[in-house]
């Protein structure tokens, strides 16, 4: 059972991981180099723990020990109870979901070990955006995709932010950095996956047409907003496939492409 | 052409349209009052500008005077060129897209009209997210839905980071608000329409199997993160219908459960 510690010092080194939270450099940096992240929200703490990540410690406030409770019964670490005001000097903002969790990150698995096994993957080329990130996790685990593979500067999917907007999809979807990109997208090639590089250009082929659903082992290639898929990213594709979108708009939100790719790939459908 | 004119008094009342962006709570009461609201980025602005809403006035720093020069030249409206600090000044924060404008709203088109002659809308519930609401008018820009008809309750499009989050979309797609909720549903009903409510819960219609694509004019219900519709919207809808999901998740944001959604409506399938 966790030990209750009360702390009323904001300087109190016990509590230095949760220092400066919204220094999004700072924790950028930080964080993976310490092998740690900060889990929000009950519900988020709560996934966090069930899926086996260690917890480092707990920091809520008095009324959260309650609600908590189960949580903090079974819990092998320091929990540090702080008032509201101690909470928002520590992490420089008002901690409104009241538990906050700093965790131990796992070692991620290699890319190999995962495509020996999944069938549908997306893979992310420089989404740097962390909400962006969350939202495909999210998406991806209720829309069955495998795994998520990342190029190397895609932002963190165990930054705050976007465990957060994943709401802890980033526990139960594998994922994996591509060391050296795109070169790395034969590893994912060779392993038998198609490479699908999702595209608003006008000469792609429409998805209903491509029928990505059909193919026995699919990776779907998702850009960043603003550039997209870099010209060597859609050289390494097997095929270009698109959205079909109403004229005269550019793109779909990566979030909003993601979920529909998911869907399609998942779908059989229905004769029309 | 527009008057340039430089302003180095963060007090100065001209300014006042752009008085503490960051205070939501205050421009969310203030903007519809005034009937004023706040484009941001020389992209969210020229599309302003070109979908025809008037504007009041522009506030840029000195840099962005050249880019934005063929907009300025053909503006009926004063120009207030201003430091960057005095921007931070007066906004509350660190406008780094460097151009905004304060718009004049347009009275809102009322339901029956947009309803006359659309054949496919999405229907918002309690949606009080302004990112969300800007995600889900992306999406429907994109992905060819008609129009959008809001709750009473559902958060401001026009408002700054609704805008931007659409890309601009909401000055293109077509929006209502109802005023009598679910009541006025049944206008939706008579002018047509099948409601085809959206939910996770597990004994509604796989949407494959519901094949909304095939009715001849289809509302789509959607609701907030958290509650999902309430009761009396899905009594209200004529089907219920689920994007089918892997076990264990709870439900798709809205965002990306309305791309989905929008998707299967604008799709005849190929036969899989
Ligand atoms: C905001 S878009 C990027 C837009 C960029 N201008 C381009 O041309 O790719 C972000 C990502 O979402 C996906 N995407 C957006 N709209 C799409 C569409 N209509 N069809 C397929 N993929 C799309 C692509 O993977 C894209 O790289
Ligand atoms: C975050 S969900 C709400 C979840 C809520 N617990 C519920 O049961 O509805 C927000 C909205 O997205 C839509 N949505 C989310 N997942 C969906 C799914 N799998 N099928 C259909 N609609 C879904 C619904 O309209 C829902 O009201």
């Amino acid at each position: 059972m966790a030990e209750l510690i009360t702390i009323d010092d904001p300087d109190d080194p016990r509590l230095s991981d949760y220092a400066n939270l919204t220094d999004v450099e700072l924790r950028r940096r930080r964080e993976p180099a310490e092998g740690l992240f900060i889990a929000e929200g009950e519900k988020v703490v709560r996934r966090a723990v069930q899926t086996g990540y260690e917890t480092r410690s707990m920091m809520l406030s008095p009324k959260w020990v309650d609600a908590m409770r189960d949580v903090i019964d079974a819990l092998p670490a320091p929990v540090y109870v702080v008032s509201f005001e101690l909470a928002e000097q520590v992490t420089g903002y008002h901690v409104h979901r009241g538990a906050l969790a700093a965790m131990r990150r796992k070692s991620l698995p290699d890319a190999a070990g995962i495509l020996a096994t999944a069938r549908r993957v997306a893979v992310l080329e420089t989404v740097n955006d962390h909400t962006n990130v969350g939202a495909v996790f999210r998406s991806a685990a209720a829309l069955g995709m495998d795994a998520v593979l990342l190029s190397p500067d895609c932002a963190d999917p165990l930054y705050r932010r976007s465990v957060k907007v994943s709401m802890g999809a980033v526990f139960n979807v594998p994922y994996a950095r591509l060391a050296d990109w795109p070169h790395d997208l034969e590893e994912v090639r060779a392993a038998g996956f198609t490479l699908v590089a999702l595209t608003p250009a006008a000469d792609a082929v429409p998805i209903t047409e491509a029928a990505p659903q059909r193919l026995p082992r699919v990776a779907l290639l998702l850009g960043t907003e603003g550039a997209g898929l870099s010209a060597r990213a859609l050289r390494a594709a097997d095929q270009r496939v698109r959205i079909p979108m109403s004229n005269g708009v550019d793109s779909l939100n990566v979030g909003a492409a993601a979920a529909v790719a998911f869907y399609a790939v998942a779908t059989a459908p229905a004769a029309g």
